[in-house]
């Protein structure tokens, strides 16, 4: 289709095939043979150098236009259009104006008391300030407030996002974990790396979500020793020490964070117990949660109640808990 | 903004001001002021039965036609749209033909594998047949054939895709491991809890993802009794009792899935441990991955190369190694 748009023939791009067969001939398989379809491209058309499945990118010229064409896989959708898509459109539109985002992420506190705290700032910016303000709740990414501006060139852009920074932080304070890529978890992980610590967590309703979090985040291993996963009630009693009694309440959590630096051989850790739901368990309705931080052998637990549903309530306890651990960690180095 | 375009003014809903502060009560805070500002509703105007968040959603009649207004809160937006607004849009529009889709989940095959294997039953379908075939890659949900027919009836279209579902199953077998909102996970937990077996994971290079996505599922608890994230090496050796020797290789992953049935109490386990990347871990490269199954005491082990990212790596992994334990199941049982 794209090639009769172009008014051009079919050719087959060899380079292509070899960088196709290189995918399959990766994973142990051998390629099919309507893989090699994948390899035929317009003539006068352009392989984009991304290439996360088998199935190209392609750039294809039509008179001063441009057609660009990507499989309609997600991941590799975004892969091609980040990568290759919109910095050829920039180039080719010639564009020099200058607009950039920064994202603070929060936690703590909601959206709403957000935009009241910070409505005096926005009245002024509406008024005519440099930068615009907003809102974005995203679970367990954290709630942002991104600052938007625009201007000539990159150090004028910079500077007008440094100043509203210093003026949103001097705000809203210490409920700012992070900026931009910034993770709830990168961010404990640093903190961790900078004072010499490793990190254990022990799991209950959260099933293994916290250390899954947190291992995502590559170099996670110069600090994360494991995790103990106790979702059956005699686990956290045998392999924790949790004493008898419910499992959902103060003394279980405070033991699961101190087993978890025993059993795991770890300086500090996180623990958390509760029900996810849809079901009571234990006596205690769902979305009650036990989250405890353990760090230097004092033990600091806190009890929540979320009223969302099963997914929800467990990444809020993800995120709430590793923002209790790095308000600990913060306040032990005296920040 | 509505109310201009209904012609009519604002009104206080008080029952959705209940609801609202309900919410906010339920998690222990106080409402902000603003908030009651959402309990205004144009004259006329309905709430939606859903209230996910504490923005509500509206019906407003429009002369003959209807505006919805939903919060920009995807996951919000999303519950209101599917329970609400696509069931009224049918309703007035009178809709009778039925549209509907049945989507089978496989594993073990590359999209264009399966497009190879179906290639004559699409060209059947697309000579005149009742229904559509398309393929979707989701990741760590899998790789969908979803079928789609058209009929005036439920029960003619029930009928059409039960007819479709029978072919394609007679073409591809058993890489189909669930149908529609079934998951990896959800016909693991069923199967085992049909074989009346308990379930532990031992996890490195996934970090807890396995437990996490078991017990995203409701109801694990009956069957799932925990995991041990050995993240650390000697955690592997302490904890599971690993041999020494490199930690991805055939006798690690086994020692690990033998030491989670023992330290975890269960009758059969998982285990996976391998290098997620982007560095090198132990000698290998990123991408190689060792998984285990056990079942009656006995341990099955392979090797795997994904060419992938870290996170679909580890994607990957979780649903290969459900899927291996889902295959050992099966034929547990002589199915």
């Amino acid at each position: 289709v794209v090639a009769e748009v172009m008014g051009v023939g079919m050719v087959r791009d060899q380079a292509l095939v070899e960088r196709i067969e290189a995918r399959f001939g990766g994973r142990g398989r051998t390629m099919p043979a309507n893989n090699l379809r994948q390899a035929d491209v317009p003539v006068g058309a352009t392989a984009m150098s991304e290439l996360p499945g088998t199935a190209p990118g392609l750039i294809c010229p039509v008179g001063e236009k441009v057609l660009y064409t990507v499989p309609g896989v997600p991941w590799e959708m975004r892969e091609m259009i980040e990568g290759t898509v919109l910095s050829d459109l920039r180039e080719r539109a010639g564009i020099s104006a200058v607009i950039r985002s920064r994202t603070l992420r929060t936690w703590g506190r909601s959206e709403s008391g957000l935009a009241e705290q910070l409505a005096d700032e926005i009245d002024r910016l509406d008024a005519g300030g440099a930068s615009t303000l907003a809102f974005l709740a995203s679970g367990m990414e954290g709630l942002k407030v991104r600052i938007t501006a625009k201007a000539a060139t990159d150090a004028e852009v910079e500077s007008i996002l440094d100043d509203e920074e210093a003026k949103v932080r001097a705000i809203i304070g210490p409920i700012v974990f992070g900026l931009d890529d910034q993770t709830m978890e990168s961010v404990v992980l640093d903190e961790l790396v900078a004072q010499g610590l490793t990190l254990a967590t022990a799991e209950s309703l959260t099933g293994g979500m916290i250390g899954s979090r947190l291992t995502a985040v590559s170099g996670s291993s110069r600090v994360f020793r494991g995790s103990v996963v106790a979702y059956a009630g005699d686990v956290k009693r045998g392999l924790l020490g949790v004493p008898e009694g419910p499992v959902v309440s103060e003394e279980a959590v405070t033991a699961m964070a101190t087993g978890a630096c025993r059993v795991l051989g770890a300086d500090v850790s996180v623990a958390v117990t509760g029900v996810a739901g849809p079901e009571p368990h234990d006596g205690q309705e769902p979305g009650t949660v036990w989250m405890a931080t353990c760090v230097d052998g004092r033990v600091e637990a806190v009890r929540a109640r979320f009223p969302f549903d099963r997914t929800r309530t467990r990444e809020f306890t993800v995120i709430s808990v590793l923002d209790a651990l790095r308000l600990r960690l913060l306040a032990r180095r005296g920040a």
